[in-house]
Order: C-alpha cells, then sequence, then structure tokens
C-alpha cells in the first residue's frame, strides 16, 4: 500500500509539475503576443486623444461606447452588446475660477493672486462670484474646534496625504472624506464655501478633483479643489494675515440620461453558464483625458479579449469583457451590471478590475476564500516573471464590489506600482503622454495570465 | 536533554523573532524619515539643473566633485575626501548632424531630411561633412552576408531592441554589442561610416549615445546613434530606393586629465577596518541632465548617509559612500578605488551601487556565496513591504565589480523596475522631470535598509 501511494504521489507529482510546466510556456506566449504585437497602447491613443475626457451623460461618452463596440468586435468577441443604464449628468458649465485678495507686509493696499482650482464633481455651482474670508482647518477635529468662526466664511481644508503609507492609496483613502463630506460639514457651522488641499503629493500645482457627497438636509456649498503649491501658498499667507477668496463655479445637475455598460463574450465550451468578468470603467472625469483613471483599464481589458483569442485559447466558461459606464460619479454601471446578473440568476465565480493605472504591475489584491488566496498565492509563481508578485487579501473593484454582495463571486483588483497614480488622478495631467507602453502591456500581460489560470482551473 | 534543546530552540526562536521585530522597527523609522524629510529629490534638482551633464574632463564634472564634497559634509559624515584618478577626455565638439538624401515614387528630384542623430561617446568625428550612400544591416550576420558591398558606405546597424525580455536590461545586454563594436566591424568591410539604431523601445525620436570601442587596427569611423522614428524612416525609404546620408560629427580625445572619486565616511564602532561601500557615479554623458543615469544613484547614496546618521545609527563596521568618476567612458574611478584598496590590504566585505535608475525598488541582484544569497532571501521579507521584494543572483556595478575580482567582496546592485530606463538611459531627455520623487526615495529607503541590515549582521 506505502508502495502504491508513493507511486501515486508521484504521479500526481509529475502531473502538477506538467500542468505547471504547460501554464508557463502558455503565459510566456500571452506576454510575447502582447510585448509583439500589443495594441492596448494604440487603442488607448485614440480613446484619450480622439475622444478625450468622458463624463457620464457626455457625448465623449457617447462616442467612447460606439469605440468601445467596435473595438471589442475587432478584438474578436463572439457577441458584443450595449447595457442600458440611468446615468446622473453633472456638468462643470464652464472654467472654475478662484481669486486670493491678501495684503503684504502690513501694506493695506490689496493684492491679488489667481488660484489654479478645480470644482469638486458633483458639487453646485456658484454660478456668480463669491466672496468671502478664507478660514483654514487642518481635519475635522479642527473644524468642530473653530466652528464658531465658520460662519460666512470658506472653509480651506488643508489636510496633507500622509508620505509614510508605502501603498498610495492608503493615504487617499485617509485623506479622501475631506474631499466627499468636507463640504457639507463645513456647510453645518455657517460657511459659504470650501476649498480642499488636492488628494495628492505630487510636486507640480495641478488640481484634482473628484465626486463629493452633499449631504440632502444642509446647504450645497460651491466647493473646489486646489492645486499643493496654491494649498502651500495659502496656508502660509494665512499665517501673516487675513485673506479673502472670490470662487466662481458653474457645476448643476441636468436630469438623468441613458449611459451604457459595453459588453463582449467569449462562450465556455464546458461551463458556458459561469461567469468570468474583467473590465474597468469607460467614463472619465472631464478636465482629464482619462488615461491612468481609467483608459488603461480599458484597454487591457481589450487586449486580454484580444490575446485569448489569438492564441486560439477555448475557455471553458464564459469570460465577458465588461467596459463599466458611470464609476466616477454614481457606479450606475457595476449596479446595473450586477442586478441583472442576480435577475438572470447567472453564476458568477470571479471578477476582475484594472482601475488603479497603468503603471508597472506588482500583482492582484483579492477577496475571496482562504482557499481562493491559496490558489492565488500558488498562481503567484507563474507571474512573478512578468512582475506580478504580490498577492493582497481585500480589494477588487468599485464596479464589481455588487457581484461579491449579490453573487458570492470572488473579486480581484490589478494591482501595478502605485506611486504615480495620485499625480495624475483627477487631474488635466492624467494623459496619454503619462502613459508608458511597456508598463501598460505588462499589466495585460498579468491580467490575461490570471483570467486564464481562474478559467482553467476554476475557484 | 530534549527538553534542554527544546527549550534551546525556542529561546533562540523568541531571539530571532524578537531581532526580527527591531530591524523591522528600524526600517520603518527608515523610512519614515526618508518619505517625510527626504532629501534625495531636491539633491538632484540641484545636480540635474545647476550642474547639468558632467562627463570626465568637463568643468561640469569639476563642479559636481565640488557639490557632492559639500552635499556629503553636509549629510553628517566623519570625512568627506577626494581620491585623485586619471580620467579620459573625450568632447563632443559641437552639435551631430545627418541629412537624409532621397528621391521618392521614382520622381529624380532629390529630397533632403534632417535626422536626429547624436555621436556614439569616444567616437572620433568626421569634422567635415562625409556624405555616402546608406546600406542597412539587420545585424552581425547580415553584415558579414554584405561584405562585399559596404566599400565606401554609410552601415546603418538597424538591430531592435527586443520587447520579449521583459527586464530590460537584457534587450541592452543583447543590442548593445551594435554601439559596441559595430564601427570596427563596419570598418574592416571599407565602411566610411556607421549609423546605429538607439538601444531602446521608447515610443520618441531621442537618440541615444553611449560609448563605443574602436579596434586600433582599423579606421576609426565616424559613428552616430539615430532615434527610433527616423530608423524606422529610414529603413522604410531604403525599401523604395537608395539614400546617402551627410553626417558631421566633431568628436575627439584631449589628453587625460584628473578627475575624483568623492568619498565620505562613517567609522565602524566594533570593526573599523571592515568596509562596507555604497555609491553611484558622478559623471554623465554631455547631452542628458544625467538624472536617472545616475543622479539617482548618487542623491540615493547620499540619502542613506543622511538616514543613516539622523536616525542616530552607529554603525559596527565602516560606511564609505562613494561618487564614482568616470563610470561612462572608461571606469576609473572604479578602478583606482579597487586599486588602493587591494594596495592598502583593506578588507571590504560588502558593496552596493545604484545605476539603474532612480524608479521604483524592485529588489537587489548580488553576486556572493550561497549562503548570501540566503541571507538576502531572509532579508528580502523586511524589504517587501517598501517595494524591495525580488533578490536575483549576479549583477552588482560596472563601479564595484573590481571590489569582488581583486578583495572577494560581495557585490550587489539596487535594481529599481526596468520598464521606463532605457526610455532616458544617454539621452537628451533624461531629465530631472522624469524622475518621480516617492520613487526616487523608496529606493533609498531599501538601499539604507540593506546597508543597516549588512553591516549589523555581516556578511
Amino acid at each position: 500500500m506505502k508502495k502504491l501511494t508513493t507511486f501515486l504521489s508521484f504521479v500526481l507529482l509529475v502531473l502538477s509539475a506538467s500542468a505547471q510546466n504547460e501554464d508557463s510556456v502558455f503565459i510566456r506566449h500571452i506576454a510575447d503576443e502582447i510585448l509583439t504585437n500589443g495594441k492596448s497602447y494604440e487603442d488607448l491613443r485614440v480613446l484619450t486623444k480622439q475622444i478625450g475626457g468622458r463624463l457620464a451623460g457626455s457625448p465623449q461618452m457617447v462616442k467612447a461606447e460606439q469605440w468601445g463596440l467596435k473595438t471589442l468586435q475587432g478584438a474578436g468577441a463572439d457577441n458584443v452588446y450595449l447595457q442600458e443604464c440611468m446615468v446622473p449628468h453633472w456638468v462643470r458649465g464652464g472654467k472654475d475660477e478662484a481669486t486670493a485678495y491678501f495684503s503684504k507686509n502690513g501694506n493695506k493696499k490689496l493684492q491679488t493672486k489667481s488660484l489654479y482650482v478645480i470644482a469638486l464633481g458633483n458639487s453646485i455651482g456658484s454660478m456668480k462670484p463669491l466672496k468671502a474670508g478664507v478660514i483654514e482647518v487642518k481635519n475635522f477635529d479642527d473644524l468642530e474646534a473653530k466652528k464658531d468662526q465658520l460662519k460666512g466664511k470658506i472653509v480651506f481644508y488643508n489636510y496633507k496625504f500622509n508620505p509614510k503609507f508605502i501603498h498610495t492609496f492608503e493615504a487617499y483613502g485617509d485623506a479622501v472624506k475631506y474631499r466627499g463630506a468636507g463640504p457639507s460639514r463645513a456647510a453645518k457651522y455657517g460657511a459659504v464655501g470650501v476649498i480642499v488641499r488636492s488628494m495628492s503629493h505630487s510636486t507640480d500645482n495641478y488640481p484634482h478633483t473628484g465626486s463629493t457627497r452633499y449631504d440632502e438636509a444642509l446647504p450645497k456649498l460651491p466647493a473646489v479643489a486646489i492645486g499643493l503649491q496654491d494649498a502651500d501658498w495659502l496656508s502660509t499667507q494665512l499665517q501673516n494675515g487675513a485673506i479673502s477668496v472670490s470662487l466662481l463655479t458653474r457645476g448643476r445637475f441636468l436630469p438623468d440620461t441613458i449611459g451604457h455598460n459595453v459588453i463582449a463574450e467569449i462562450k465556455g465550451s464546458e461551463f458556458p453558464n459561469e461567469y468570468i468578468t474583467v473590465g474597468g470603467h469607460l467614463d472619465s472625469w472631464d478636465p482629464s483625458e482619462g488615461a491612468h483613471d481609467d483608459g488603461t483599464g480599458i484597454v487591457q481589458t481589450i487586449e486580454v479579449l484580444r490575446t485569448l483569442k489569438i492564441l486560439g485559447y477555448k475557455p471553458k466558461r464564459t469570460i465577458r469583457f465588461v467596459l463599466f459606464a458611470n464609476e466616477e460619479n454614481g457606479t450606475r454601471g457595476g449596479k446595473k451590471y450586477a442586478e441583472e446578473a442576480r435577475e438572470k440568476g447567472e453564476k458568477h465565480i470571479f471578477a476582475l478590475e484594472s482601475d488603479e493605472g497603468g503603471f508597472t504591475p506588482r500583482g492582484f489584491n483579492v477577496t475571496g476564500t482562504d482557499a481562493v488566496y491559496q490558489k492565488f498565492l500558488g498562481w503567484s509563481k507563474l507571474l512573478a516573471p512578468y512582475g506580478g508578485t504580490d498577492v493582497e487579501r481585500g480589494g477588487g473593484g468599485s464596479d464589481i464590489g455588487l457581484l461579491r454582495d449579490f453573487l458570492h463571486a470572488t473579486i480581484a483588483g490589478f494591482m501595478p506600482d502605485s506611486q504615480r497614480y495620485f499625480d495624475y488622478h483627477h487631474t488635466p495631467n492624467d494623459v496619454f503622454e503619462n502613459v508608458n507602453k511597456r508598463e501598460l502591456e505588462l499589466g495585460a500581460v498579468n491580467m490575461t495570465a490570471l483570467i486564464y489560470l481562474v478559467d482553467k482551473y476554476g475557484l
């Protein structure tokens, strides 16, 4: 018996080594194809340069949907379709403006300085110049301490991105509450406007927009983000005396409108009713080209499809490639996709999102069982030669979270290196030129390899 | 006895866990200091923007040495000194020029196009316009096949950087022979000039210089590198008919001159006669600012010193911080340093070089014994939170190789992510603006942590 056991163990070992070798060879083919004939960089050029920023409800988003349909078809999908959903329709309404009025060295004569600001997404414009004294607060505790001084003022949240976090998304998670909740928390104490230090540790002066969320019970204050150099200037000047700022923003909501997820499929050969989803979000903030956020996730998704098809891979399970609508200011696309999957009783085993930029790969984060985590750890050895060394628990992506909540799917996020992401995030500087072709392609290599492994072995 | 063994094992385990915890805490302090108060980025701004490109023998290199002395002193070294060595003194002599003459669509009338070229380092100028027909060769085999057609021609080596290598230094290693040996191999068959496709897979048109090496027995041909867009244009045009190119380069050697390694020390408290070296090279190619090559290695080296001092770390061994002279076209600084160490009978246990750019850290490569490699693998767990996950065998750095050859030191190279390095390497685009502050700093974190571990535990 012992001999038989030993023999069987040996057979299993050989089979496993041979499977591992087969996987390693196939992943090498994936890498060779993408690094030699990859289309993602050129796709990104078209999306960013010919279409540009594409907020939900904008004409650019309609163009982007049509481009997505055509490009997914060209990449060899079995079928491609639009999934309709209602999306919010916020418009900026024009250029955001801010001017600081201050006096220097006790000189009574007022000087002015133009500040580089951008209205927060979903914020309601001042519509006409709103001039008021500025009061700086370092954080919410400081706001509470100064609550009696805020009436009629513009509150300047000057909370700094914490450089000690190595993974910059943690610094973002730590700081973003001032953009999200800052306007309403200030409105509660009678403030009339809000300036938020941009969520970044960049060395430039680009302001970073992004969604804010009003408390419906309170006045909706005009709110802008300010570039870091101007934020530091403002803080320094405030130490030397009073400053007024005149804000002019024009944001408003139009009625909800129709948007679409763009979906492509390759049908599964063994388990056609088991779904694997890979995607990114097609929309982006208006003042950027939406390159790293999330043009790169979109073109990587399409590249996964193109590569699997051109290598003749026949998936066991049905793979869906989804360009989600409206991640930035509503997540309605992700919601629609998960709701419809639930209504139809679809079995979703896995969803992968790329929405952390097109930087050099580090690995994946995954929300799933211990057994799934162990599988990912094993697979990371196959991905390590292409940079996908790390496996972290938790995370996934804004557009696929509900697939876990509704349908218990394992969800994962592609995890590129995070150091440069918040240099560009939600700024006019999130442009094609700041994406490196090979970094983008290596991300697609790792994503394609992971989808292949999940499809082949299941979860 | 068994109980005693078990108890002792337990004590060792606790001690080891406690040491690991102490190391992890100290490395966290290193990271906090560098990410919060780091000086490397500002140091790099001064070196690149106020001094600029600094080839051996140039006035800028003299300025850079003085800056290095002052900055190492400011970082808290016990002593700082210059180590003199003779260095080659090649000068470019002016702007390199190339014009292509070609006819289109069978039209007899010649058209011209200016090509973006840069003379190879150490190459001898044409001094006056050198016009000749161009013949393209794909590689050395192709050169041999066409050897009877090369007389009087300009040979165009159009060997492409291989995109299938994941680590781009392997693509460089594969392609660089055309820059190094190409001119003399073409001279052997009577060619009169050489154009080399730049060693890069960038998407721009910057030409990449770098050293060439003449065979002294053959004529020394004028030789230039050409940007990738112009290389592709030239290749396409050659398929449609003959092209002549007029080259004008002015490179020449002046007599060897005096250069210096700039060296700082912190004296060891327990083993002052055991040396650990950390360094980069201070020189750079002339048409660039020498930002990633190797300004970043220089400022990281100084940051290791500053950080160890400010955290009050008292090294057991003597640590030397060396800004090497003349890596680019002679490696005379590294040679001098190793020769003097050998003459003095110094005991060098370890040397670390940073000369692969200031990009996000991946880890270290190391040339040493199996036991040393195992130590590095153990330490990589402490570095992984800061990106220094990988340990590769082999490698080190051009300036420290002789410390291994002469004195059996373990040598290691800091290994950042390599995807963007050859976008900038040896081009006018290797500028401060293409260095990311946090990526640079995280490199310094990993280097400081490694030096701390090597000093504390030995090798």
